[in-house]
C-alpha cells in the first residue's frame, strides 16, 4: 500500500475537486464550500481507498483510517463540538458518493454518534426531547438496516403496532417518551436479529458504516443499476462525512430536493418537493408524500428566496440542470448537495435547447448534453388525444410514454411474465430500489405513494419506461391481487394502459399514436447534422418504412432485406412452388410470377427515396424458412396415417415432408443461405437483378432519380461475390438493351463472417461497398446464436459480469471490432475510396456509432425509429474527435 | 503478348529443362535426349503458351504459332522427312505434358501428318500397307475424337461390325485393303457428325490438335483429377510434338510400359507390361490385355537387355522410381516418356527405404519421397487370412486394400449410392477416364479386361481405393446387370469381397483384420522420429484408442472427449435424469452416480497412457444432444392422443416432449454447450473434474505417472475461462486433501471461435495451453455449419473451383489461418512458453501440418491412424522448414 496516499480530503481543501477521486457527490460539496454556499461541513474518503479496502479483502487500509481520526478532528475543531461528547456532541451523517450518480442504490447512514449519553445532550441542546430521541430511534433503523443486516421489517413492524396501540396517524404524533421506549424495543430487536448489542461507541459506529457503504458499492442493485447505465465497476465509491443538519427539529425545519428545472418537460421553472419536520430520507424513500416546492414560497418565503438564488447559481456554474437535496433547519438553509440532474429526453432536450438560447453554452456543447440512448423513448407510442374513454385515476406524471399492459402487484411477476413474452403494468403502493428489476421489465410502473423523485421514478425515467407515482386514489390490495379505485375493482391480469405524460390512467386497451418531433427535437437534430461528419441511413424494406426513415431524416437505406417482400401471405403459395419445384422449368414458372411483384416492391421504395441510396440485399434466409412447419406436417402425417391411410391427403402430406425434411438444416443460421443460394440456384438473384432493374428503369422514365446499391450477402469467399456480381452485371447489361433505358448502380457486399473481414482485401476487388452485419458478425465471432444464447446463457453472462454488456446491444470491440477495423482496413488499402458503413442493430447505438465513427466509415444504418438517436451520435462523434484533434494539435504560447 | 517469349523449345536445345515451363514429360524427354538415349526427336510448346492460349480466349498466340512452324522445320531437317510430303512422309505425336503428372486425362493424338497421299507414301517406304492403312485409320478415330468430338463409339460400332461381318477376333486380322474400306467409312462418320471433311491439310491437323490439347487442361476430368490431387488449375499444360516411332510394325515391333520397381508392392524388380505389334495407347486404355514384362526378356532378349539397362540408368539420373513409356520399331528400342513412377504407400515406403539402403539417397531425401496423405491407405483393413471363404475369381491385385460392398455397375450409380451412405463395389468390363468419379466413390473397382497400368488402375492406387484389373473370368452384361464366374451369377446389388494386394474375389461379406505396420514402414516412421522437431499426439476417448494411438507412435493424446463417456447406452439413463431433473438434489444424485463411472474411464485411460500428456475436454455438445428424439416423441404423443388420450403414458411423453422443447435449439452448433454449460451448471464440470483427480489419485497411488491437461472447450470471452479454471482448481484442491495424493496438472482451453483467436492474449492470462479447434473454428469463420454445408453446397464449390479446397479437410490458410496465427502470437505475447497445438482433424493432413509447424506450434493431434501420418508430415515440415533457413543463411565464396 501507499503509505503517503491522500485517503481523505477536507471539502475546504485546495488540492481536492476530482470527480474520480472524490466521487461526484464529494466533489461538488467541495466545489460548493469553494463558492461559498451554506453546506455542512465535513470531509470525503477517496474512490481510491474504496479500491484499497476491496484489495485488502474488504479492510480500510490502516493509512484510511489514521487520515479519517485526523479529517474528524479538524471537524471537531471547525463545529466546536465532538463525537461521542455529551456536552456537545457531533453529529453526521455517512453517505455513499460514486463517480456516476447512482441514486439510492448504495447506503446511507445520518444521525451518526446518537448514543444513549449524546441523545441527553442534544435533547437538552435543543431543547426538544422529542427530536433528539425521534433522530436516536432513526439512528438505529437506519445503522442496524445498513451495517448490522437487520431487516427494517422489524423496526417498522414495532412501530406500526405502537401507532395502532396509539390510535397515532402518523410518527410525529410520538411523544419524547414515548421514542424512549420505542428505542428500548428496538435495542432488544438488534441483539435478536443481529446476535450483538448495539455499538454505543460513536468511533466503532463510524467505522462500522464506512465498511457498509464502501460494501454497499458490490450489493446486487448497484451492480445492476451499474449493469443499466454500462458504469465500470472498478470506479469504487467514495464516503462523504457531513456533519447533520436537521429538517426534522420542527415546524421550521423541513428538507426537500429542488430541481433547477423540470426533469419531465425540461420547463425552466424551479421544480421539487420538500416536508416539514422531515429528514431527507423521508423524500427519497417515498413513504409520504410530498409538498411541490412552490408551497414552500408561501411557507417559508426567505428560505424560498435563498433556495431560488442558490439554485441559479448552482446551474449556472455548472452549465446545467442541477438536481439539489436542502435542508431547513430552523428556518437557515442548508445545501446538502447538488448534481446535473437526470432528466427524461424530452426535458433533456429542451433544456438543451434553452441552454443555448440563454447563451448559458453553444450548441456544440448542447449536443453533447443529451443522451442519444435516451432519445428512442421520444419515439415510443403516445394515447390518441382522440380516444373516447374517461380516465378511471390520475396520479404524478413520473416518467412520460404510454403503455397497455397486464396489472400485476409483483416485480418478480412483472420480470418473468415479460420474459414469457407478456406486457404488464407494475402496480405497488410504493417502489423500493429492491423491485429495480420489475421496473425494468415492465411496460409501466404506477404506484399509489410516493413523489416525482421516488427512486422507481427516477429509475423509471433512467430506463425510458413510463411511470405514474403517488397515484392515491388507488387502494392497493397485495394480498388479494386487487386494486380499487371508487367503486371500480381492477384485477390481477386485468389490462389498463396509462400515459406517464399526464398521470393518466385507464381501464383496458387504448389507441396510441405515433411520436412526432418536437420542435427543439427537430432544432437539435439540425444541429447535429451542421455538426456531423457521418451519414446516417435506415434499414427499410417497404415504402412506409422508407418514408418514415425520411421523415426522421435518414440520408438513404442502408439496408433494404428483400426477404420480407416474399414473406407476404399471398405471395407465400407462388414462392414455396419456386422452392419446391421439381423441374426447372416450373421453378422458372414461379420465378417469372414472383417477378413483376419484386418489382413493384422495388418501384414504391424508389420512388419514396427520390435518389437516395437504397442499398438493396438480395434473398438472405435459408429457403426452408419459407416452407410449411415441419412438426405441424409431422403430426397430420401421423392422425392421417390412422384415420385415412390411403387418402390423397397423406400423400401429398407425406410427399411435402419429405421435401421439407431435404431442405431442413442442424444449424440454418451456418446453413444454405446468403450468396450460398445464390450460387447454387442463380435463378433466384438473377430473378431479382431483374426486378431491380426493371423498377429502376421505369421509375427513371418517370424523371426520377434512383441508386441503388445491391448488396450480396454472407459471402466468406471473393470467389462467391465475384461470380454473383457477373451475373448481377450480365443481367444489369440485359435490361439496359432491353429497355433502352441507361443506368447506374453499386454492386457490394455484407462483411458478416469472420472470413470476409480478415480477408476483405480480396473481397474489395469485387465490391463497391462494404456493408458490416454485426449481428451475424457477433454470432460467429463468439459462435453465439442469437436466439438461443439470449434465453440460454447470455442474460446470465451479463448479469455476472462475464460480459460487460450484451455483444447484439453494443458492439464487442474488443472481439468482434477487431475483425471489422481489419475489414475497413484491409478493405480500404485495395480501395482508398471504399464506401464502408454498418448496418447491424449497433448501427443505432452510440458507443458502436462512435468506434465506426473512429474507423472511419461512411454511414451506419439503424431502423427508422432509431435515426434520431443515431443522427445525434454521429455528430457527438464527430464533435468527440475534432477535440481529441485539437488535444494532439501543437501548443504554442 | 510478350513478342520476345520462347514458346517452343526443341529436346537437345540447352536452355530449356525447366519442368515449370516444358512440363514432365517435355522436360524429361529434353533431359533424356541430353544424356544421349534413344528418343524420338521433337519440340516442346511451353506452359507459358498454354496460358497465353486462354488469356487470348482459346487461341494460339501467333507468336507461338510462328515459332512452332520453325521448330517443325528443324526437325523435318533433322529427320530428313517432311510433314505431309507423300515421298517421305514425317508423322508426328502430339500429346499434352502439365507440371504434374495427371496420367490418361488430358488429350493425345498419334500418327498426325497421315493423309490420303501420305498413307501411300508410308505403304511404299514400309513396304507394310496393312500398317500404313491401320495407322491412318487410327489416326482419324484418335484425332476425331480428341479434335472434332466425334464419339469414338461410332468408330468402335463400325470396327465391331466388320468384325463380326467377316468373323475376325482382333484387328491385327484386317487387311490394307479392309483397312481401306474402313477408311472411307470413318470419313463418312466424320462428315455426319463433326458436319466438315476430315481435314488432310497436315499442317491444319496439327494446329486443331496443339489446340484441341491445350483445351483439355479443363475438361471434366483434368478439373475433378487436379481437384483430387490439389494441383493449382493457373499452371496449364505444354504440348509435346515428336516423330513417330511405330510399334505396330509387325511382330518385330510393340510398346510398353516399365517401371524401374513394383508400383504396388516396391519390389526392386522391372516391372510392367508390352503388347507386340501395337502403339502405345492400346497398352493404355486397357483394351487388349498386356503380356507382362517378364515375357520380353524370351521374345525380344536384347531389346529387354537395353531396356533393363536403359531404367537402371534413368532410375539412378532421376533418383527415383521411373514409369517408362517404350516401343520397339522392327526391333529397335524408342523411349517416349520416363516419369517418377506413381505407386501405392507400401511401394512408396520400401522404395524410400531400400533407395536409402543402396545408397542412392539419404535418410531425409528418403522422408520427403513419401506422400504422408497416401499412408492413411496402408491402414486400412485386411481380409482375415483365416477365413474360410473359396474365391470366386482371381485378377490383378491392381491396387492394394480389402473392401466389402454392393455390386453395381455403372460409374454414376456408384456415385449415387456412395453419396447416399451405401458399400459399393463397381464392376465394369474395362474402365475409362469417364468413370473415374465412379472409382473415386466406390469402395473398390473390379475389371474384367485391362491391365495395371489402365487409368482406372493408377486413379485407383491414387486414391487409395482397392482395385482388381483384367479378371477375364468375370463375364459381365451390363443389361442385365449381372456378372457370371462359371455357373454362379452375380446380380447387381448382390455384396462381394475383394482384396486388391492378392486380386483376389469372394462372394458374400469376409472377416477383415486391422493393419499392422511394416517394418519397413516403423523404419521410416523412426528416421521421421529422428528429424521432426514437432510432437504428434492422437484423439482417443477410450483406453483402446488410447492404445492404438501408442501403438501407432503417439507422443500423448491431444483431445480426449468425455462426452463419448456419456453416450454409453447403460449410461444414457443416468445422464437423461441428470439433464431432465427438476431439483438440485435430483441433479446431484445423479451427478454423484455418474462420477464413478467418470473416474473408472479415466483411469483405463490414464493407466493405458503411462505418464504421457493427456488432453481432456470437459463436456462440449449441447445437452439435448443425450435426450430422446423430438420427432419421435411428437408422433408418439400424437399416436396416443388419439388411440389413449388418458393414459399415463401420454402425459410422461408430453411432459418428456415439453423438457426436449426446452432444452432445443435453433443452431445447436452455437448454442448451449462447452464452456457455457459449465457456466451454467457448474456442478457438471465440477462432477468432470473431481472424476479426473479421483482417477489421477488412484492411478498415481500405483505408482503410474499421469499428465493430464484439463481443457475447458468453446471460450469465447476470458472472463468464461478464469471462472472455469477457479472452479476446477477448487476441485482439485479438495481432492489433493480427501486422498492426501499431491498431483499437478495443466488447465487450457479450445481456441476454436474466431473471438478466442483474436483475445488469445487476454485469454492466455487464464491457459496453460492452447488447443487450436480448428473443426469449430473453420465453421465460425466461415459461417459453414458443416452438416449442412457439405450436402447443400460445399461440394459444388468445390467442384467449380470456388473454393480450392474443402477447409474442413486442408485448413483454409488464408482465412481460418490467420485467426490460428493471431491466437498463437498473442497468446505467447502473454505467456512465450504457451503450450500450443491443434486437434481438429487438420491435425493430420500434411499441408495443415505444414502450415502449425511454420507458426511454432508444439504438436498436432489427430485420430490414431492418421498418427504415422502425421510423424511423416511433421518431420518433412522440419526438413522443409531448415532446408528454407538453411538458404536464408549469408553465402559465402
Amino acid at each position: 500500500m501507499d503509505k503517503n496516499k491522500n485517503f481523505v480530503f477536507m471539502f475546504d481543501q485546495p488540492e481536492s475537486g476530482k470527480k474520480e477521486l472524490l466521487g461526484g457527490k464529494g466533489a461538488n460539496l467541495a466545489e460548493m464550500t469553494r463558492i461559498g454556499l451554506p453546506v455542512p461541513y465535513g470531509f470525503t474518503i477517496t474512490t481510491t481507498a474504496c479500491n484499497s479496502y476491496y484489495e485488502a479483502g474488504q479492510a480500510i487500509p490502516s493509512e484510511a483510517e489514521v487520515q479519517v481520526l485526523e479529517a474528524l478532528h479538524t471537524l471537531e475543531m471547525k463545529t466546536g463540538k465532538q463525537l461521542g461528547d455529551p456536552s456537545n456532541p457531533l453529529l453526521v451523517s455517512v453517505r455513499s458518493g460514486a463517480v456516476h450518480s447512482m441514486p439510492g442504490m448504495m447506503d446511507t447512514v445520518l444521525n451518526l454518534g446518537m448514543n444513549d449519553e449524546t441523545v441527553e445532550g442534544v435533547a437538552k441542546l435543543t431543547n426538544n426531547p422529542r427530536f433528539a430521541y425521534d433522530s436516536y430511534r432513526r439512528f438505529i433503523q437506519m445503522f442496524s438496516d445498513v451495517v448490522l443486516d437487520v431487516d427494517n421489517f422489524y423496526f417498522e413492524q414495532l412501530l406500526e403496532n405502537t401507532r395502532t396501540e396509539k390510535g397515532y396517524h402518523s410518527d410525529t404524533d410520538f411523544t419524547a417518551e414515548e421514542w424512549k421506549q420505542v428505542i428500548e424495543e428496538f435495542k432488544k430487536i438488534v441483539q435478536r436479529h443481529a446476535k450483538r448489542s448495539f455499538p454505543e461507541n460513536p468511533k466503532e459506529q463510524l467505522f462500522l458504516t464506512i465498511n457498509a457503504v464502501f460494501d454497499s458499492w458490490n450489493n446486487q442493485r448497484a451492480i445492476l443499476y451499474r449493469r443499466l447505465h454500462n458504469i465500470p465497476s472498478h470506479l469504487g465509491t467514495a464516503v462523504n462525512i457531513q456533519s447533520m443538519v436537521f429538517g426534522n427539529m420542527g415546524d421550521d425545519s423541513g428538507t426537500g430536493v429542488a430541481f433547477t428545472r423540470n426533469p419531465s418537460t425540461g420547463e425552466a421553472n424551479l421544480y421539487g418537493e420538500y416536508l416539514i419536520n422531515a429528514q431527507g430520507e423521508d423524500v427519497v424513500a417515498g413513504i409520504r408524500t410530498p409538498q411541490p416546492i412552490a408551497s414552500l414560497q408561501q411557507e417559508m418565503p426567505d428560505v424560498y428566496e435563498q433556495l431560488s438564488e442558490t439554485c441559479q447559481l448552482l446551474e449556472n456554474h455548472y452549465k446545467d440542470m442541477q438536481d439539489i437535496e436542502f435542508t431547513v433547519e430552523r428556518g437557515k438553509l442548508f445545501i446538502l448537495q447538488t448534481r446535473t440532474g437526470k432528466r427524461t429526453a424530452q426535458a433533456a432536450i429542451r433544456i438543451a435547447v434553452e441552454l443555448v438560447r440563454e447563451n448559458i453554452m453553444d450548441k456544440r456543447e448542447a449536443l453533447t448534453r443529451v443522451d442519444p440512448d435516451q432519445l428512442n423513448q421520444l419515439l415510443h407510442h403516445h394515447i390518441d388525444p382522440n380516444h373516447k374513454e374517461t380516465q378511471l385515476a390520475n396520479g404524478l406524471p413520473a416518467s412520460p410514454g404510454a403503455a397497455t399492459g397486464q396489472v400485476v402487484f409483483d416485480a418478480n411477476e412483472a420480470e418473468e411474465l415479460s420474459k414469457s413474452g407478456k406486457k404488464v403494468i407494475l402496480v405497488r403502493p410504493e417502489t423500493t430500489p429492491d423491485d429495480i428489476h420489475g421496473i425494468v421489465a415492465a411496460q409501466a410502473t404506477v404506484t399509489s405513494r410516493g413523489g416525482m423523485t421516488s427512486h422507481a421514478a427516477v429509475v423509471a425515467r433512467g430506463v425510458g419506461k413510463a411511470c405514474i407515482c403517488g397515484c392515491e386514489s388507488l387502494k392497493i390490495h397485495l394480498e388479494s391481487k386487487q386494486f380499487h379505485v371508487g367503486t371500480t375493482t381492477v384485477n390481477h391480469g386485468d389490462v389498463i394502459t396509462i400515459d406517464g405524460s399526464t398521470g393518466e390512467i385507464f381501464l383496458g386497451e387504448i389507441p396510441m399514436i405515433e411520436p412526432q418531433l418536437s420542435d427543439e427535437f427537430q432544432l437539435l437534430l439540425n444541429w447535429a447534422d451542421e455538426e456531423t461528419k457521418m451519414d446516417v441511413r435506415a434499414n427499410a424494406d417497404n415504402p412506409e418504412d422508407a418514408a418514415k426513415a425520411l421523415e426522421f431524416g435518414a440520408g438513404g437505406i442502408g439496408l433494404c432485406r428483400t426477404e420480407h417482400m416474399f414473406m407476404d401471405p399471398s405471395r407465400i403459395p407462388t414462392v414455396q412452388s419456386m422452392i419446391l419445384s421439381e423441374t426447372n422449368e416450373e421453378r422458372k414458372d414461379a420465378l417469372d410470377k414472383l417477378l413483376p411483384m419484386q418489382q413493384q416492391d422495388f418501384e414504391g421504395i424508389f420512388e419514396t427515396m427520390q435518389g437516395y441510396p437504397i442499398t438493396v440485399r438480395l434473398l438472405d434466409p435459408p429457403l426452408h424458412e419459407f416452407l410449411p412447419d415441419k412438426e405441424e406436417l409431422l403430426v397430420d402425417v401421423t392422425k392421417l396415417q390412422i384415420s385415412n391411410p390411403r387418402s390423397k391427403d397423406l400423400q401429398e402430406k407425406q410427399n411435402l415432408l419429405r421435401k421439407v425434411r431435404v431442405l431442413e438444416e442442424s444449424n440454418p443460421m451456418l446453413g444454405h443461405r446468403g450468396c450460398r443460394l445464390g450460387m447454387i440456384h442463380p435463378e433466384i438473384y438473377e430473378m431479382q437483378a431483374k426486378a431491380i432493374f426493371y423498377a429502376m428503369s421505369s421509375v427513371m422514365k418517370k424523371g426520377i432519380k434512383v441508386n441503388p446499391e445491391i448488396m450480396i450477402p454472407l459471402v466468406s469467399h471473393v470467389n462467391e461475390l465475384k461470380e454473383m456480381r457477373q451475373r448481377v452485371i450480365h443481367v444489369g447489361e440485359q435490361v439496359q438493351e432491353e429497355t433502352g433505358q441507361e443506368f447506374n448502380y453499386l454492386i457490394g457486399t455484407m462483411i458478416e463472417t469472420p472470413r470476409a473481414a480478415l480477408t476483405a482485401d480480396q473481397i474489395a476487388e469485387e465490391a463497391d461497398f462494404f456493408s458490416f452485419g454485426t449481428n451475424d458478425l457477433t454470432q460467429t465471432t463468439f459462435g453465439f446464436s442469437r436466439d438461443d444464447a439470449e434465453g440460454k446463457f447470455l442474460q446470465h453472462y451479463v448479469e455476472q459480469d462475464v460480459l460487460q454488456q450484451n455483444p447484439f446491444v453494443s458492439l464487442d470491440q474488443e472481439g468482434v471490432g477487431k475483425l471489422v477495423e481489419s475489414g475497413v482496413k484491409l478493405g480500404r488499402d485495395t480501395k482508398p475510396a471504399l464506401k464502408t458503413g454498418i448496418c447491424g442493430e449497433h448501427g443505432g447505438e452510440k458507443e458502436s456509432i462512435q468506434f465506426c465513427f473512429d474507423l472511419g466509415m461512411d454511414y451506419v444504418s439503424c431502423s427508422p425509429f432509431r435515426v434520431p438517436a443515431a443522427r445525434l451520435a454521429t455528430a457527438q462523434a464527430t464533435i468527440r474527435n475534432e477535440e481529441i484533434n485539437k488535444l494532439k494539435e501543437p501548443q504554442y504560447n
